[in-house]
């Protein structure tokens, strides 16, 4: 079997010296590449600058990631040459437009000003004025493409909340299988999350299988994945 | 002597999930460090999560950190006791006041809304809105305090700029010097580094040194902090 698995975080550019990041380890990434390569799968990673990352091996790929957009790239080309796709990186959900020193709006200003400043590109934004004003818009939401890229796919998407019941989870979740086409879901909450634990939820249209640890989950979804590709 | 050396750069966080980093790759800290050790100093190297960093060594003292508030507290307790100072990290110029939803405005607003605008403290900011307006405002200057928490250290200050004159860089520098207190500043431009050269100037009061490599920086740092060390 080719698995793709995409691991760590994006980070989407406001200058040349910063940028917004999501904060991921990879560590979940990394677990879930070493239990399909000891399993003898061909495995592809799409990794972050900073993401913890398994040792070289003869079936593994590493490929580099910043953006959403050079993610949304790589996967375009590589999807379709995978059997399964487990989507854990944390993409940024919203991309900076403009980053400018507020002095450059009147005192009163409306969303029409906002929506339309044409802000001058700069290598380094400068850090003379008290006050800066950025305006972000939503990025593309990739996991939806995955299954237009290849129908065939089996599709691992991950969902993210903090502070939320295990019913809002799973509802959550259910909705995400639907609209991006998903076979499982992983949903988990930023509240059960240690450096130890990571209770997670494998959730399918028939089935919920509860996860304690970042092992359990990269198991869970080898096991899955492996009965679909062998029918 | 003893030397506090910072690098990396640190991260401002929006939320649980997501933060404003500056880029860099710590990799002038570390050989920065690396040159200390091996003439036999004592070295303490506060570094961001993913700054490269020196091999451990018996002389040398990591601490990590995130936040400018966090390189505040830890620089604070150990700037009075160290020999000289070499302040290497990007250290962010604004950090988040509040992330939210465009449509919380009305569609005519004054810079007062934004600057009294009280937003709800989430762990996650949700990705349903298009757009996303954010207030940054001003982090503190952490190498002007330097001086003020140990007069006697030996400072050594970075400056960098983006596509400026030579001229620009040293008058800049030569603010800097005096604004700060610094004996030393490195200037240096974005569009003279790569990944092998690294041109910047050592500015003082009196001289100016240029180096190409980040080792020459590194060096150039440790003799003249030897020079003022022995008087």
């Amino acid at each position: 079997m080719r698995v793709l698995i995409t691991s760590g975080g994006t980070t989407e550019r406001i200058d040349d010296v910063r940028g917004i990041s999501n904060f991921a380890t990879g560590s979940l990434g990394k677990i879930t590449a070493e239990q399909f390569l000891q399993a003898g799968h061909e495995v592809f990673l799409l990794a972050s600058e900073t993401a913890i990352l398994p040792e070289a091996a003869e079936n593994l790929t590493i490929i580099h990631i910043t953006t959403t957009d050079s993610l949304v790239k790589n996967m375009e080309k590589l999807v379709p040459e995978v059997d399964a796709v487990v989507h854990t990186m944390a993409v940024s959900d919203y991309q900076p437009v403009f980053m400018t020193a507020l002095s450059n709006f009147s005192d009163d200003f409306s969303k029409d000003d906002l929506l339309h400043f044409s802000a001058e590109k700069v290598r380094k934004i400068s850090s003379n004025s008290d006050f800066q004003l950025m305006l972000l818009k939503k990025t593309p939401k990739v996991i939806s493409y995955i299954k237009k890229w290849n129908p065939q796919v089996q599709l691992f998407g991950f969902k993210l909340l903090a502070g939320v019941s295990e019913q809002e989870l799973v509802d959550v979740a259910q909705k995400s299988l639907v609209k991006n086409q998903a076979d499982f879901i992983i949903a988990n909450d930023l509240e059960n999350i240690t450096k130890t634990q990571h209770e997670a939820l494998l959730i399918s249209f028939d089935r919920i299988v509860k996860m304690h640890t970042k092992l359990e989950i990269a198991q869970s979804i080898l096991e899955k994945a492996q009965e679909a590709y062998h029918g």
